[in-house]
């Protein structure tokens, strides 16, 4: 991260002693000083406006839009030209990114490798992956608005901050259940699939506090709440 | 290397107890068990056309050119369609490449990286290297010949491989110093600048034997030898 000037680190539930450890060792990189700790991802990106997962796919088949590494860097500088921020999120070296992971992220990546060997080593997938976005997406991006300042911010406003989403969806669950539409043993699923939902809309900031009050609402009353 | 499909590792001088343990170690990739290890870099790159030094040039101003890594993919490409090899060489974790490493490259290749923490972790260096050509250069070499098959090979001839430049460079110092050309004291320093020389000319295979042949003809006469 360091090498390619990227400065923010947050890391999720990591083995405490092995963390605080790292952080605190002699020469340590001010960026591991500086990383945040988060207890969740649903946490770590709740300020990202676009959440970007990567892994090796030729064992499922992703909900989401795949893009190959070398054309990530469009998508990511469309979205800092909009103002957003962004969240490029790895998994444990063993497994990867869960099911359950990749559900907070609208787009995911993979790094073209061999077939024979498609399983990368983290470290080395994380400094692919930054090596891509910083000599591509972010030059172009420091460039862009030059080429055409007006553009970008007009026709498509800031995507809304994945914890936006979160807080919607929490109130949409509230919602289902008070109407009685999720039973009990649909509603992982039923939770899981409306992650998943809010992140292919990808609504604004704006709309999404919009469907909050609307849902809200209806909650309330659901509720046996006054008109 | 497994992971973006190249096959052949040279390893140069390893620390032999380790490197016999990680290569016989179960699960080892058969790209482990395949490499050659060689005593020298000059051994190692013998039968290369194209050899390409990489590292943090930020302390050193080098004597050939240097390309940025994403420009890598073209010299590399043009390199293939004529037929060439090409070797990337990579330094010890520690130091990098030394000096007299560097001179027998003929092409420098430098990763952008961030001036405060230019150095880069060696399997990452590697991947992030690989990554570029695997997704770039081979990938466009393989599409090349459809474009115009007849170009090539007809305007540009292979170049002489690394150790025909070395049997050429030892001839050249023995001429050298049987013509009392070279002070004891300066031959080490004429030998770096007479490889770097070579590669900077880039002579053909051809051009590189007819060389020789002079040369060797020179220094027979400076031995005494008859008409």
């Amino acid at each position: 991260m360091a090498n390619f000037g990227f400065a923010h680190l947050s890391v999720v539930a990591p083995y405490e002693a092995h963390w605080r450890e790292a952080c605190s060792a002699v020469g340590a990189e001010d960026l591991l000083q500086d990383a945040k700790m988060s207890k969740t991802l649903a946490e770590a990106v709740a300020g990202c406006t676009l959440v970007i997962g990567t892994g090796t796919l030729v064992y499922r088949k992703p909900e989401q839009t795949v893009v190959a590494l070398p054309e990530l860097p469009r998508p990511v500088q469309d979205e800092l030209a909009r103002g957003g921020r962004i969240a490029l999120v790895f998994g444990p070296e063993k497994h990867g990114l869960t099911r359950e992971d990749l559900s907070w992220c609208q787009l995911l990546v993979e790094i073209p490798t061999d077939p024979r060997q498609p399983s990368m080593n983290l470290g080395q997938a994380v400094a692919v992956c930054l090596y891509e976005l910083a000599s591509r997406a972010v030059a172009a991006q420091i460039t862009l608005p030059a080429d055409d300042p007006a553009q970008g911010a007009e026709e498509s406003p800031t995507a809304a901050a994945s914890g936006s989403l979160d807080l919607l969806a929490g109130v949409i669950e509230e919602t289902m259940a008070a109407a009685g539409y999720s039973p009990r043993s649909m509603q992982a699923a039923n939770r899981h699939d409306l992650r998943l939902l809010l992140r292919r809309l990808g609504p604004s900031e704006r709309d999404t506090r919009r469907i909050l009050g609307l849902f809200r609402r209806i909650l309330f009353r659901l509720r046996g709440g006054p008109d």
